[in-house]
């Protein structure tokens, strides 16, 4: 049983400081034992390796290897854009949404970000924060990320003309219940990583560096599968049992350059434009789920609904996840198999500018009273323009699909994303 | 991207019902594909599994190289004895207590019983429960367990004779805050696993089950270290930042035998004996810590407040985090160097019975107002006999463990944990 010794004073080189490797990529070299060592995450990897060792006359198993494991991955937090956007979603996301006390100042918004942004680029390396109370649990970051999102507030404070037409609240719509206290925010952390307690150890440092500045408004945790646990690539599942998020802007190339940076591809007329190079919008709803109404349906019912098979998500129109569907396709009774009011045919794409970046998350909050189920999705998606993108498509689906009957949106929030900060600055340092 | 495709009817062979490995095992084998399949779990993983085939001569890189990960990966349900209780605790936890309903009878609780199991043995194997609405969030178990604890309505309505004595509300402390809405219940389900999704359909499919005989009377999630993120065999840490659970009955050789089970060492005189023959039981504690006045302490108050080091838990006599404490230690000044009161002086053995399995988890909701954490530790202790094994200890420490000023026991609750069950039976099926 040994124990990493992490270093408490955050100033030693610690393994997660010798060098950060690109986004992406693994630090991990592929000598012997580096080999040995990376490919074993958990019992059955280091005894697949041991037992490689041994097959190959390396020597008897090893019982002194042990998994060094993702635990020490890291993603850079400096850059010209923020990670944590298309980073691949981690296992696990914290949201905080903060409120500015009153009053606003330049000053004191700079300090805040300028901590907040300190303390991001420490924990997203593994190190602990300035004066982090509990540094040990800063050692294993797991590809954790922190993106920052700006409410009308905040830029208000720092620079009232940067603020994007769009920064603003979303319209009502009919099929809305929105709970106040779950929408809106000043300043948004979206926390993400593989493991649940540097997350946990991140929210409490970020809020403490926060607390004479502003306070929390809402806190929701979130999750995918496990790191690990499903194929890797595979799409996530909601709590309804569906495929989500097949439909992405890189899958038709560089599409998140255009849908997410608004940087059109070479000969495209389109006046997508980002609110400041390297910025974009983050959309927030977070959707109820009615799972007793949901089981009530045939699983003909649900596929139909949606549109796609719940299996592996394909369109009803073929068979695998990430064909188009048909939506010309009749029945032989010269029905659509993709009904009108079906999610996909509602929310698919109608002009060049409808792609959108989702990135979202699954909670399962304990029930109270005799419910048995507090669950939904956290829709999040990315865009570099909430107008002109997400909200046609919010339009269609609000107005009709058939999905609406089981969802309620009960909180909703929109934040203009600024870009990354290079070492010495902050995010949000632009606006000052 | 390629989806697997589970049988949602659960009557075919997916891999999850291939054979089921031995507790502890895994179910791959080492053939060059299983090897590489097996030893990746993320990129960084199938990156080294396809560099290594290169190196060896095995071909180009394998992009067709998937990982299969550690999502399937089952431990058994059936067994003389239950699991989740000696199975290296995974790393979520869902607890649900539930209340029975009024009245309660023998048939309705054994129909209870006889549901729960039966979907625990589905879910636990990767299987869709019985007429799962949800069948594919059940193909990735990664190491689900269901562990069921009894309170004691559930025993007076199978068989009130049956009660072990020890089976009743721990007594005041002094130290206790509780809230009687997080404090006893007649049905535990213990529910860990490492893949959060499987979780929450685990936790929506029982209390569905459960709906007609049963209400949620509280519910808790709690977390680890992700599974893979530390070095395998690490002990976890608390939102303290400490090292948890250094002391566990195995250490000794065969420690969980007689502390779990009740089955002393021959030569042994003890007259400690499990309530039933595979049988034992479970102590919850909800601790909310008090982050902010921990913050308050500076190091090394805290490391004497605990009598351990922080950076790796070892002893404040020693180096390590597994030697023994030496309590007759002085400094130069002739003070003891672990202190009267420091927790791992109050909490030591002071008898051979006095040794239990610990298996706790943290949690850390979303604080309300102008809290900026919600957080603690979900204690959870298995012993044969709670008067002779627990409460010892624990009230030493409620009498006078310097931790006791930053903690707040907030819920408890002791449960009887029957024995396991054979296929065709159910948990408790040897009270009826």
């Amino acid at each position: 049983m040994s124990t990493e010794r992490p270093d408490p004073t955050g100033a030693g080189q610690g393994p997660a400081q010798r060098g950060r490797p690109e986004r992406g990529t693994s630090r991990r070299g592929f000598s012997r034992r580096g080999l040995l060592l990376g490919a074993g995450v958990g019992g059955a990897g280091v005894a697949a390796a041991a037992s490689m060792g041994s097959a190959l006359g390396w020597g008897e198993t090893q019982p002194e290897v042990r998994s060094i494991s993702y635990g020490a991955e890291t993603v850079p937090f400096y850059g010209a854009r923020q990670a944590g956007i298309e980073t691949p979603a981690q296992a696990h996301a914290v949201l905080v949404a903060l409120d500015l006390r009153d009053p606003t100042d330049p000053n004191s918004v700079t300090r805040l970000l300028r901590l907040l942004s300190d303390d991001a680029s420490r924990l997203t390396a593994g190190r602990p924060a300035l004066a982090d109370t509990e540094p040990e649990l800063a050692a294993h970051p797991a590809s954790m990320t922190v993106t920052f999102g700006f409410g009308p507030r905040l830029i208000e404070a720092l620079d009232p003309s940067a603020a994007p037409t769009w920064l603003k609240d979303l319209p009502d719509f009919e099929i809305d219940d929105l709970d106040p206290a779950l929408c809106g925010g000043d300043l948004l952390l979206q926390i993400c990583g593989n493991n649940p307690i540097s997350l946990a150890h991140a929210r409490r440092i970020m809020l403490k560096s926060a607390r004479s500045e502003a306070r929390p408004r809402w806190v929701q945790d979130g999750f995918r599968s496990a790191h690990g646990a499903q194929e890797e690539g595979s799409s996530m599942r909601n709590l309804f049992g569906q495929v989500d998020e097949t439909v992405q802007p890189e899958r038709g190339g560089d599409g998140n350059e255009f849908a997410v940076w608004g940087h059109p591809p070479q000969g495209f007329s389109s006046s997508l434009s980002p609110w400041v190079e390297g910025g974009t919008s983050l959309v927030i709803r977070r959707i109820r789920l009615d799972m007793d109404g949901w089981d009530e349906l045939a699983r003909s019912g649900k596929e139909s609904s949606v549109g796609r098979d719940l299996s592996v998500g394909a369109p009803l129109t073929g068979t695998r996840e990430h064909e188009d569907p048909d939506f010309e396709a009749t029945s032989a009774l010269g029905f659509p198999v993709i009904e009108e009011f079906a999610h996909i045919r509602r929310a698919r794409q109608m002009a060049p500018e409808e792609q959108i970046l989702r990135r979202g998350y699954n909670y399962d909050d304990p029930p109270s009273g005799e419910r048995i189920s507090d669950s939904g999705l956290i829709f999040m998606s990315y865009q570099a323009d909430v107008e002109r993108q997400f909200l046609p498509i919010q339009r269609r689906l609000a107005e009709g699909d058939r999905l609406n009957e089981w969802t309620t949106p009960i909180g909703s929030a929109v934040f203009a994303v600024p870009p990354g900060c290079q070492p010495g600055g902050f995010i949000g340092d632009f606006l000052t």
